[in-house]
């Protein structure tokens, strides 16, 4: 069975659950902040793939965490890759028009709402995660935060985006490549994945395991991504394809050609796998993930 | 003896330790995220009133805080009251040139890296408070970091600036002009003033004498920077003034004329300081920066 069966089903269910929870979590307010609301539920309800949110549930389901639990910091991870692509969007950032198959933001909102909807987003992300609801440990909490705020910070995915905007005016090597991805869209998938060790108190042991796993899936995941922007289906992707290539950025794809980067692919969900060993059938969703990052159309 | 003349050093000494702080946070580092870090650099040091910090230092000395720890709150807050003036100051926002006598960060950097080095400021803000230097109780740093969570979100801060980019279509009564600046400006200072309590882990009675008085302190900061909009010096104020009124938004001052701006300010700071009745010398900071919010020139 292709895992994209097994996923698919499971995707569509965590995306109706976290739509469903934006929309009691954001009620349009009955004031002028009204379009601020309207445009972070455009941003976070109805779209995008689900896949950190879904490596949250994975990981949690190790250590058994509970699930309530474990949806609250999908929330929150949501909310931040969410609020990271309305401002990646942005007239001044890379420029589009289309996103998760609709309108971005800032084209039906305007940018300054735009940008406040995205701050507003991050905002929320940090407001779900301190909230006891989350983990009846507030030492938890309070590393469930930490670990998000160096994820999405300059030394994480801010700093991946500063990087991407360096390679508009210069070449950068395979290393340099890497490095910007893993913490453009690495250190998120990261946190994702480790947020399940941190709910579950997990030694350092098998954290690094962890930390393994995700950091060659998030590797494979933007090398798919980028054999998509190549190869892919617009109409399936939601947005605007071919883009980087246009830009003169460097990809994988650039920098290793089509069956290279494939192949390399390949090997980093072989070996996210491999780190997985030790783990039993209540890491097969995570197996299940890796495959899928490679064999997604979209 | 004014105000000013106790607040000044204070705000000096405050304004010193925190630029070396955040010297020492943010070093360059050598790769292409350097200019990222320029700008928030750029942003956050050598420049402001240092206004909140203070009031995390002044509501902190009321419950014998730990200087050490309310200076990381001090961090934080001003990282998150800088991100939003990066933002603001974007040509989609307010489109200004200068701030804090310096040319704004985008015009600088340009607009992308402003958004990012925004962005990554507000990350900044929410791993100082997360870390155990902050405050040895976890739950205490869980409190704080949902604060500033909620005043910097769409029920604060965000919110407000809303509600401003509103008032540039829609002419709005006091009622209404009250309730933005209230979020805009009201919420951070509320949380300012909180922090104290929360690290001191006073009881609710106490928090809500400070919750009143950084009610009327926030009120009554905001009518005086209105009426410095109209009667002030650009080069004192390091930044572009009588925006407002080209603008055609509602402010205090265009709704209450100059002079009942002024008594109403001076109204709120006799109640911002009568909330603080039954404290002793330990609330005189307090008091003298509530003086100081309509005396200042800047």
């Amino acid at each position: 069975m292709q895992a994209s069966q097994i996923l698919r089903p499971a995707l569509d269910a965590i995306g109706a659950q976290i739509d469903a929870r934006f929309d009691r979590l954001l009620p349009l307010p009955d004031d002028p902040r009204r379009p601020l609301y309207q445009a972070m539920r455009h941003a976070i309800i109805g779209g995008g793939k689900r896949m950190r949110p879904l490596l949250v549930v994975a990981s949690s389901e190790l250590f058994h965490v509970d699930r309530e639990r474990a949806m609250r910091v999908a929330l929150a991870i949501e909310a931040v890759h969410s609020y990271s692509l309305v401002h990646d969007d942005l007239p001044a950032m890379d420029d589009d028009d289309m996103r998760r198959g609709k309108p971005t933001v800032h084209r039906e909102f305007g940018e300054a709402v735009a940008i406040l909807a995205g701050d507003s987003l991050f905002a929320l992300a940090f407001e779900l995660l301190a909230d006891e609801a989350t983990h009846e440990d507030p030492f938890v909490r309070c590393e469930l935060v930490a670990a998000l705020a160096r994820a999405s910070g300059a030394a994480g995915m801010t700093g991946g985006q500063m990087m991407d905007l360096a390679a508009e005016t210069g070449e950068f090597d395979l290393d340099v490549t890497t490095h910007l991805q893993q913490l453009k869209t690495g250190a998120l998938i990261g946190f994702a994945v480790e947020a399940g060790a941190i709910m579950g108190k997990v030694g350092l042991h098998t954290r690094l395991k962890l930390r393994g796993y995700a950091r060659d899936l998030g590797l494979a995941f933007q090398i798919a991504d980028d054999l998509l922007d190549v190869e892919g289906d617009p109409a399936l992707a939601g947005k605007a394809l071919k883009k980087d290539r246009v830009a003169g950025k460097s990809t994988f794809v650039s920098l290793l050609g089509i069956e290279r980067a494939r192949s390399r692919a390949e090997m980093l969900i072989d070996q996210a796998i491999h780190h997985l060993q030790g783990f039993g059938p209540e890491a097969d969703l995570l197996r299940a993930i890796a495959h899928f990052a490679i064999e997604r159309d979209r």
